[in-house]
C-alpha cells in the first residue's frame, strides 16, 4: 500500500509524545540493516519529552509543535500534517504519539499511517485516555500484548497489521507489564515497517494480508 | 478454592454437547498420570453427541439430559445439577457445553465452575450464540486463543485462570484456526484442572492468581 518507488527507500515519518523508545527502536532497526527505510522527520508535540533529544542526536530533522503554541487544534494538526508532507513521506508512524488526528490525516495518508497500541486488540481499546496495561491488569488477563494497526478515523479500529503476546505473571505491577509489553512493541514496529518498505502489506476485505513473511513463531518469544 | 480432602482426588462433573474433545483430554491426562482427579460424572445435553460413546468408552459414569425431556429449562438444569450434586463433585468442567446454567449451578458451586472459550477473553466473549473463532477471524486479529474462566453469573464475564494464544496464519479458515485453538484447550484444561486439584487457586479482589505455577513459556508453543 506504500511503496516507495523502485529503489527508493521508504520515507517514514514518526509522531512522538514521550520517550521515544519506539523511534529508537526504528532508529536501531536502520542502524543494523534489519530495516530499509529513512526516518525523514519526527514530530513530537511537548517540549521536554526525551524524546527529542534522542531524535536530534541521531541526526534526525526533529520539530517540537506543541498545542498550545497554535490557534486551535486544527491548526496545530495542519501545522504537523504540513511537516510530515513537505518531508515527502510515504508511512507516518504515531509511536506512542498522545493525541488523536483529525481526519485530514487519514485522507493524506489512507492506509499509510500507523499505530503502536498496547493491548492485543480489539481487547482493551484506548480512545482519548488510553490505559490498556492497567485495564488488562485489572481485568485479570494472562495474555496481553500490543498491536500494530492501520490508523483510520475508527480509534484504535484500524486494521490490525501485526500483533505480539507476552504472559500477565502473577506478581505483575502496571510497569512491569508495560515494560515487557514494550519490549515486544519495539521488535513489532520495525518488523512492520519493514514490510511496508518491501511492500508487502496488502488490505483485502478490511483485513490486512501480510502474505509469507509472518515469522509464525516470532511472537511467542517472551 | 476447591481443595479436596486430604489423600482424596478432585472429583470432577464434565458437561459436553459435542465431540467432546476437551473431556478427552481430561481422561487422556488422568490415564498419562499428568492430572490427578476423578471424573465422577458426565453429563450431556444431545443424545447423539460423539461425546457420549467417548465417555462411556472410558468406563464413566454417563449422562444425557435433553432439554425437551424436561418441562422446563429450569428442570432441565436442576435435573443436571442433582447428578453433579449426587456424584460429590469438588468441581464442574464446561468443556463445550452449549447452554447457560442458572445461578443456581453457581450458588451450588461457586467458584467452582470453569469453562473453555475459545478467545482471549475479554475479546470475542460468547453469550448464547457465540461463534469467536469466526469472529476473532473477521476482526483480522493476528493472536488469538483460548480463555479458562471461573463460571459466575456474568456469561464469560468470570475471573480468568488461564490463557494459551495461538498465531493467526494469512490462510486460516474458521475450522483451520478453530483448530488451532482447541489444541490448546486440550492443553490448557486439564493443567488448570490440575491447579484445582492441587489447592492453588486463589481468588483476590476479583482476580485469579495462581502462584508459582504458571509455566510461563507453555502458552507460547504453537
Amino acid at each position: 500500500m506504500s511503496t516507495p518507488a523502485q529503489g527508493a527507500a521508504l520515507r517514514v515519518a514518526v509522531l512522538i509524545s514521550g520517550r521515544g523508545s519506539n523511534l529508537q527502536a526504528l532508529i536501531d532497526a536502520i542502524a543494523d540493516g534489519q530495516l530499509a527505510a529513512d526516518i525523514v522527520a519526527v514530530i513530537c508535540n511537548h517540549s521536554d519529552a526525551p524524546g527529542v533529544e534522542r531524535a536530534e542526536a541521531a541526526g534526525l530533522a526533529t520539530y517540537v509543535a506543541v498545542r498550545r503554541d497554535f490557534a486551535s487544534r486544527a491548526a496545530h494538526d495542519e501545522a504537523m500534517l504540513r511537516i510530515a508532507q513537505e518531508h515527502g513521506a510515504d508511512l507516518v508512524v504515531l509511536a506512542g504519539f498522545d493525541r488523536i488526528l483529525s481526519p485530514a490525516w487519514t485522507q493524506a495518508f489512507p492506509n499509510r499511517m500507523i499505530n503502536v497500541h498496547p493491548s492485543l486488540l480489539p481487547a482493551f481499546a484506548g480512545g482519548i485516555n488510553p490505559k490498556p496495561q492497567a485495564d488488562a491488569l485489572a481485568a485479570g488477563v494472562k495474555i496481553a500484548g500490543c498491536t500494530v494497526h492501520i490508523v483510520t478515523d475508527d480509534v484504535d479500529g484500524g486494521p490490525i497489521v501485526a500483533q505480539a503476546a507476552v504472559p500477565v505473571l502473577p506478581d505483575d505491577t502496571v510497569d512491569t507489564l508495560a515494560n515487557r509489553i514494550l519490549a515486544q512493541e519495539h521488535r513489532l514496529l520495525p518488523l512492520v515497517v519493514q514490510w511496508f518498505a518491501e511492500g508487502c502489506v496488502r488490505l483485502e476485505n478490511g483485513r490486512i494480508v501480510v502474505p509469507g513473511v509472518v515469522p509464525a513463531r516470532w511472537w511467542s518469544e517472551v
